[in-house]
């Protein structure tokens, strides 16, 4: 049996939104499972050094947001840049673990719906209400979801979870990971599929 | 007549160097003239805060050693890691202008000559003498290429052609930019050629 592939991603990151909406469809091209890896990326920058894409020096902050719609456009998913960005979506992160234990069905629909909260919807998910909101209308009970969140099994997975990837080496996001080769970037994704059907280049 | 492509580049840049061997083939599918602009990205991170790639965190930089060779492979373009790496080439980056002014015809083949001894044949191309041996091998005169470096107005030249590039916005390499629309990367060539061929998306 193939591995899986093992998706790293943050909700406040454009281009893993993008990639977001590619890689279920990649993964079942070549028969692969996905393995969704939420990140926050505010702790791995605390290690790796890096910065939202959108602070710093304004002709980059300029540049980025053009790309973030651009790149979007360009692989035909909708993008509307959020009024309020960056953000730290610490309750839907946790979300994502939690709908892993309790309803794995779930998880893929729950990304898709957040990330389309956030970059189509302009809603903020960075405020839990709006999560329980949005699970809400994937029928997931809102109230178990908000207990969930904020159990410290759940709080704890979280951090194992983020402190794994940054021993494995991420430092960004998206960051895809297959067969022991990883791949930075929504624009890594032809590589990615390459990789998966034919092996190394 | 449709406006030239902008061609930004570093020849310490991987990424500029794997794009210099697909650029010209854009501009001539689509009836466009190319202007190689020539930066030292050094000076450009003065302003706009960046550093070399390779430098800073341990994980980042061993992964984007393994991406150079990777995207390089995956558009078939040959690339070694340079032993010694990365370097300012102030020399081979006043010539292009020197050679812009003095035989225009050359600036093209000089520039993918200097880019393969460096990424293909690990030749030094920071030293002036290095250069000045490229030159040769592409028939130019190598004593007047050597005193055309050393003009006050090729250093002026150079100097405000950076500065330009800074004012225009540019904060990295490869960066293209056509009809007013700025791209940034290798990766961003696909959105080039969809830009010039059938306009903004």
């Amino acid at each position: 049996m193939a591995a899986p592939i093992d998706f790293y991603f943050d909700f406040s990151s454009p281009y893993s939104y993008i990639a977001s909406e590619e890689i279920e469809a990649i993964a079942e091209r070549h028969g692969r499972a996905l393995n969704w890896r939420p990140l926050l990326l505010g702790v791995v920058f605390k290690s790796a050094g890096g910065t939202p894409l959108t602070e710093g020096y304004g002709p980059k902050a300029r540049y980025v947001v053009r790309d973030f719609a651009r790149s979007a456009a360009h692989v035909g998913v909708p993008y509307r840049h959020p009024s309020v960005f960056p953000i730290g979506a610490v309750a839907a992160t946790r979300a994502v673990l939690w709908l892993q234990r309790e309803l794995p069905a779930q998880v893929g629909p729950f990304i898709h719906a957040v990330y389309r909260a956030f970059f189509v919807a302009d809603r903020n998910v960075s405020e839990a209400p709006v999560v329980m909101s949005i699970a809400q209308e994937l029928g997931i009970d809102p109230a178990r979801l908000a207990a969930g969140v904020q159990e410290e099994a759940i709080k704890l997975g979280l951090r194992a979870e983020v402190e794994q990837a940054i021993e494995r080496g991420v430092f960004g996001a998206p960051t895809i990971v297959v067969d022991g080769e990883m791949f930075w970037g929504h624009d890594r994704l032809a590589q990615v599929e390459r990789w998966i059907a034919t092996g190394p280049f």
